[in-house]
């Protein structure tokens, strides 16, 4: 039960929890208007590989062609749109999977070749530019949806084709000398191989991911240089010819193809790619415990680390450089265009939540995990589930609108005038708004882990604190478990264990933000280990009842020093705050000239919003914000500090600043300024 | 008396002055080791026409050619070292002057043409690419060295060719339709030109120098586009194809050629080519009253404001980022490598000095200056020389070692381990060191002002105060002014008016940081204006020694709030203090994990420092400052606030912050580890 896209099966979400509302309008709203989408641009047709006018438009962005996501735009709604049939039935969506998947199973080639832009448009040069041309990052997508499909369906008439496309594949690319030695330039077929695998046994599949994981980077990969730069040899490429999104030429790090994955020690690079690859890593080494992978598995916990304590947001965001869509220096997390970047790409914060989910397996599926290596702790605590729990609620949440019908592509911390807080309908590069639709599609997977312990005993793990029910076996007995909550906004948790599986142990993720938990009944033999509380089976056979509290209070957080930055966030719970015009529409530039003192009152006040129906708990800080215009301190280029404390302490005084939830922002209106983290003031 | 290149001629600065003593480095050092130089590297043979294996080397950076700039190097060198002649005689300095100049005059083609690039390697190619090849700045830098060779020499060896030179770019540029309506990628030529102007008088000279300055940026300037973009399809040029220095294609912005200079509000681009431009415009300005300037005089001092306010560092130095070696957005000026960038580029704060120079200049002339420009308020105040003088002592003298045999070409704020507070020989991109010869050699210039008022009376302005003589004539009688001063370290300044000019009025800057300023014996008809302190003429003529005295004392200072950082850099004077290693050398992250409390005891000590000689006045910060590591924070990726003023209160003490002035950083070896503004601590 490694993959939530599975998982996600045994789960039923209620519909009156925040993540089960989201879902509803996933499938109200979104799953047609992207099926109407599709159909309007062309994509959903382009399987019949005829000519499309797009196809002679010169890239927008070279050297990539306007219409070379088109096959992943296509399988990455079949993917979502069967999680959402799972849900609840939908004959419009259902009739056009099925059209869908036909245009598949013809556009592919007598040797099992399926890719749109190579057999319409440059016939005859495939596998000739992995670095740019996402040939296997569509493969990859065509394989998670065929999974999908499968899995809703019962039957193999996408998986079939596919996996003979996979053969194909299994055959070119690998490192005997007849073979291809690339490996993609957007990873996303690694991780799709490896659930393949988990769905066929077939080693060669494991084998061509971890051919993949494993040669990636390697600096002498073919004729003694990078596999990239040795394919460009051969395209004859202009070596002053270089793509927009490299700052420099050779921008391998781009790809995460500038050293072995094993050699990486800082987190690189185009950020949705990186967590792409390392979900993938996370898997391999689940799966496959050879000696030779240890390098592998120490890197990937290594720049989970780098990662979370130096290159991610307050939201969990990650990809502070807009020219590369990625991770920049170390600490430098501005927090808008205007202070020099922030991208936080939406699909970025869901490949987090991929990550995070596939190391609480590889720790928890692995008892025996190697603890000795240098420089690197495994630890399975709860601050994977942490880091899962805040992409969810902020980074990933913020990206749709509460009724499914806008998305944002990049979520920065603050607005400016060139980057306003709003969402669109739809993107040219379209990967975020079906990716909203795949993870809310399966989020169930994510709220539970099933594992046995070391004697073999089930032990069920509660990730996720969010209103539904498990219904599965475990050690070959029925399991039904309930969670009713009003998280994020309460965090009293009512646990009903309603079937008896001899042995089960829960346990249960006690989160940083928890300043103590309490379980009613009491449960003297709770032992908290690794940010998980446990309780024990012989208490849990007799208490099926019971509930986890955390007191949820608003408090000020503050990025890491390191960042420069002297500004501090509301937090409350998972969710992050921010203050944006709606509220507080005195504004005029997006709040940068705001100034809090930290130490003022804060009253929180539980909200039903009348435009959306949203409910949440607002904040309110009173008496402790002053707001000064940039043009009345006198910095030429600087000024002294006691003449700054004092305009700012003569600074307008704003009564009632209104916070509300980060992923709330721009639903109501408005003029598009928020700001998550604000400046604190000097004392 | 406009230009500091000539004006110099009429001041002696004393030896024993902080500027003195560096000049002296020059004269002593630098002069012959940037000859050796230009002999080793093939420069100095390069006006002989001769194939250098240099020319076959594939660029370095793409598209500029490694020798492009090998005519502007011997002209800088030319020019800097007739500068120091004029202090002392040095018969190697000046066979060597003689001996190019022989070489330089050999090299002009039949028609006048003067570019060794264009008349060696690309024959026939001339003015085919004014954006990226260099060809007017190399003209303009030559023209430069004629003017300063024509000084020293009185004879027009050098001269007279150059003026053929420009006879034939005269005839080549210009609204005419036989004309080529081009201007130069890297500004230079402009200010030149406007410099030949005052000593031939020839309208073409000025016309030409208007000419670029006016079309520049024009979007409709050839065949209804830009010229820049015009010329690159003119030579077909793959529009996929771009410098590594631009950050997107078309980057127009980075040679200021995105809108014309009258419609541009942000100064943007690369910081040197901003600065020479700019310096021009204000030359112009001055020159030309005409109505049709008046939106150009009005985004001249529009764009100081912007630049003063919003994209400068408490140093004086400009531009924040490495790729395009100039201006980020507004207020992103961030300290070093590691915070996301800074550059600040010698070359960049010496062209601030000039263009400062010549605002002053603009005010000073023209005393019916049109003061109801839009959103513009000219007042000719002492905030131009406060940053004249700020950059001189900070950004500029930082570029140069104690001996004037080290040289940066990037001054940034803090150092990293990729970046260390380090100096270099030399560059291969030799622009910075031959330019603190230019700056150095003139700097007399740079002192004072001379004008006539409203009603024709003398008036003499002091913006610096350095310990000099200024002997020249005013209004038809010999004058003759002294100041005495240990500048920078004390304020007190001794005046001695040594001859009688009826009517003399001076005006001395009071400047920014001067908490009061005394004049002594009382001169109750001072008054004080603009920031400058006037001492009327009847009380001048009574009174031809007085004493200026400004308080000098340690002081705090921060850079404008919207740069996002809370850092506090300790000033005292103009000059801006650093912490580096060699005098604290616990630090090991070049002193990222600082924090101050500004209210701690500061102690002053005057202090010769043993190895250079040096002596400045050294600041001790006393139990007022905490280390931590980063590490040490527990942010994943945000921590409380409560628990980070904890972990920062349990930190590391440290009991003396020894504080140097940024410009002697990196003169006593060490580590390199160096910051000018430190965390201010949360009280």
């Amino acid at each position: 039960m490694a993959y939530p896209q599975t998982a996600f099966r045994a789960v039923t979400v209620h519909d009156d929890s925040l993540i089960g509302r989201r879902r509803q309008a996933v499938v109200k709203n979104t799953l047609l208007y992207q099926l109407d989408v599709l159909k309007k641009t062309g994509r959903y047709d382009a399987f019949k590989l005829k000519w499309h006018p797009v196809y002679d438009e010169p890239p927008l962005i070279w050297p990539v062609p306007n219409h070379l996501f088109w096959d992943s735009d296509v399988a990455k709604w079949i993917e979502g749109a069967c999680y959402c049939l799972k849900q609840q039935p939908l004959p419009e969506i259902d009739a056009a999977i099925k059209e869908l998947v036909e245009m598949i199973r013809s556009a592919q080639q007598p040797d099992a070749y399926l890719n749109i832009h190579y057999t319409v448009v440059q016939p005859g040069k495939r596998f000739t530019n992995l670095k740019d041309m996402h040939e296997l990052y569509n493969a990859g997508h065509l394989i998670e949806a065929a999974l999908a499909h499968n899995n809703l369906y019962g039957n193999d008439q996408l998986l079939a084709p596919i996996v003979k496309y996979v053969e194909l594949l299994c055959k070119t690319f690998g490192p005997h000398s007849s073979q291809t030695h690339g490996y993609p330039g957007h990873p996303e077929i690694e991780l799709a191989l490896l659930r393949l695998y988990e769905r066929t046994n077939d080693p060669k599949h494991l084998e061509l991911a971890k051919y993949f994981l494993t040669e990636r980077g390697n600096p002498k990969g073919v004729d003694g240089t990078n596999y990239f730069l040795w394919e460009a040899q051969q395209r004859g490429d202009d070596p002053d010819k270089r793509p927009a999104f490299y700052s420099e030429p050779q921008s391998l790090w781009y790809h995460q193809a500038h050293a072995l994955i094993a050699d990486q020690a800082t987190v690189e690079g185009h950020s949705v790619r990186a967590m792409y690859l390392l979900t993938a890593v996370a898997d391999l080494c689940r799966i496959d415990k050879g000696d030779e992978l240890q390098p592998l598995q120490s890197a990937l916990f290594g720049l989970w680390d780098n990662m979370t304590r130096k290159k991610m947001y307050v939201t969990g965001g990650i990809g502070a450089i807009k020219q590369w869509e990625g991770f920049g220096p170390e600490y430098f997390l501005p927090q808008g265009t205007d202070e020099g970047g922030c991208y936080a790409e939406t699909c970025a914060a869901i490949g987090i939540m991929m990550l995070a989910q596939r190391l609480l397996q590889v720790c928890g599926h692995n008892s025996s995990w190697p603890l000795n290596l240098t420089d690197v702790q495994i630890d399975c605590n709860s601050r994977y589930g942490d880091v899962m729990e805040l992409c969810l609620y902020n980074a990933v949440l913020t990206a749709m609108s509460h009724d499914g019908k806008g998305f944002t592509y990049v979520n920065q911390l603050a607005s400016s005038d060139t980057d306003l807080s709003k969402r669109e309908d739809w993107f040219t590069v379209a990967c975020c708004p079906p990716n909203m639709l795949r993870v809310l599609g399966s989020i169930g997977g994510y709220i539970w882990n099933l594992q046995q312990n070391d004697d073999a005993r089930p032990v069920v793990t509660v990730n996720l604190y969010i209103s539904s029910t498990l219904e599965t076996e475990i050690t070959g007995q029925p399991l039904r478990i309930t969670q009713k909550t009003d998280y994020p906004w309460d965090g009293t948790v009512d646990f009903d264990v309603g079937s008896s599986v001899p042995g089960l142990e829960l346990r249960v993720r006690s989160p940083a933000y928890a300043s103590s938990h309490d379980i009613s009944p009491a449960c003297p033999g709770a032992q908290l280990q690794d940010g998980y509380l446990s309780l024990p089976a012989d208490w849990l056979a007799e208490h099926k009842k019971f509930t986890l509290s955390i007191p949820f209070k608003a408090r000020w957080v503050a990025p890491h020093p390191s960042t420069e930055q002297s500004t501090i966030t509301l937090a409350r719970g998972p969710v992050i705050y921010c203050v944006e015009d709606y509220d507080n529409n005195w504004v005029n530039d997006h709040f940068r000239g705001l100034t809090i003192d930290h130490n003022a009152a804060l009253h929180e006040e539980k909200t039903t919003d009348a435009t959306t129906g949203d409910s949440y708990v607002s904040l309110i800080l009173k008496d402790g914000a002053r707001n000064i215009s940039a043009g009345q301190i006198p910095a030429y280029p600087s000024v002294g500090v006691e003449d700054l404390r004092s305009a700012i302490q003569q600074a307008e005084k704003i009564e009632c600043l209104h916070f509300v939830p980060y992923y709330f922002r721009g639903n109501r209106g408005g003029k598009g300024h928020m700001r998550v983290g604000l400046k604190r003031s000097e004392q």
